[in-house]
């Protein structure tokens, strides 16, 4: 049965991107380094167009999520960067080129409109204005019997779990310290979900936990 | 070699306690449930004076750690559980009764000069207060060839952090969102630590993650 998984890096002390977040820096401050764990991956650098890597128990990992995800939610800000809101200019199509790595159709949530853009390789973006639960579905849709990954950022993930709509919670915890930056679980209420840790994959470089949320 | 390590149970959100700390609830709101894991466990019911408990990697661990552990750091407001500052009276020796847990050395960061107090068992209480190095000299010097555990809360650790006195982090990440509380991470500085993951112990409820502080 298709699940949304919320599929993310934290560091340790909680943050999913640096601060003061600009065109230059979508990131934020420091906040590359969150993810320098995935960057020298074989299926990572594969999905990328980069030949060979490492191969390891982070990189089966990623490359059995990779095999999973029939379908790739994102907000705004990580389809375009850190850039302001798009023309309909056929060259602002984000910052993953040409040839994006997911090869799977992909929903942006955004507040502005656009016709769909069908990239090289098999990756499709669509753009959802009606919200996370017409994203949701438009997901599981195009999923199939595969799972649809929610791959960020905070406040997307933050709009799917308060709506109840994540089903698991695929987490890699960076053994760093940021100090400051966005927040993963920042806003999200008081009906909090509970969460039951399901698998745990130990790497020299990163741990991933993932939890099933419990309705 | 003695190493001094912080062992504290965080959830999955980074608190290690609830918000609105008060006398009766000193690790605040809904900051019970963060220690849930522990209390059913034989070596934590053994060393209560409880009998029965379950055994299981958890257990293991905590006994482990038990074992390992010469002496003990704690900030005041562990010793004394959420009350204010003590009276010389006898009988104000915290929250953890007349035989406490511990049965090593436990030396208490504290703004409050007093003398040391012997308890039942082997715990012997010491009142430190000229600071997180002298602490750690102290507890160093109980230790032996032994571990010093640093056992919380959250403002000593931060202290031990700042100061680069903290050799290993074993985090116990509880797969809870408390959405608000009093955070491990906060208030580092610029001087972040760097982490390395050295052991993972997966359970059912609970995710162990042993980092060492790298200098």
């Amino acid at each position: 049965m298709t699940k949304l998984v919320l599929d993310i890096t934290t560091t340790l002390d909680g943050f999913v991107a640096g601060p003061n977040q600009t065109l230059e820096q979508p990131l934020g401050a420091g906040g590359e380094r969150i993810h320098e764990w995935v960057y020298g991956l074989v299926s990572w650098r594969e999905s990328h167009g980069l030949a060979g890597g490492e191969s390891n128990p982070d990189d089966e990992m990623v490359a059995a999520s990779r095999a999973e995800a029939g379908a790739v939610l994102m907000g705004r800000r990580m389809f375009s960067g850190g850039a302001g809101p798009w023309t309909d200019d056929a060259n602002a199509n984000g910052w993953w080129g040409d040839d994006p790595p997911y090869d799977v159709p992909v929903f942006v949530l955004t507040h502005h409109e656009r016709e769909p853009l069908a990239m090289q390789g098999k990756t499709a973006f669509t753009f959802v204005t009606d919200g996370v639960e017409s994203g949701c579905a438009q997901a599981r849709a195009a999923a199939g019997e595969r799972d649809v990954l929610l791959a960020g950022g905070a406040n997307v993930a933050q709009q799917f779990l308060r709506a109840g709509l994540v089903d698991e919670v695929q987490l890699h915890i960076a053994p760093l310290l940021l100090g400051d930056g966005v927040r993963l679980f920042d806003g999200l209420g008081d009906d909090l979900p509970t969460l039951e840790a399901t698998r745990v994959i130990e790497s020299p470089t990163i741990t991933h936990i993932r939890y099933r949320v419990v309705r």
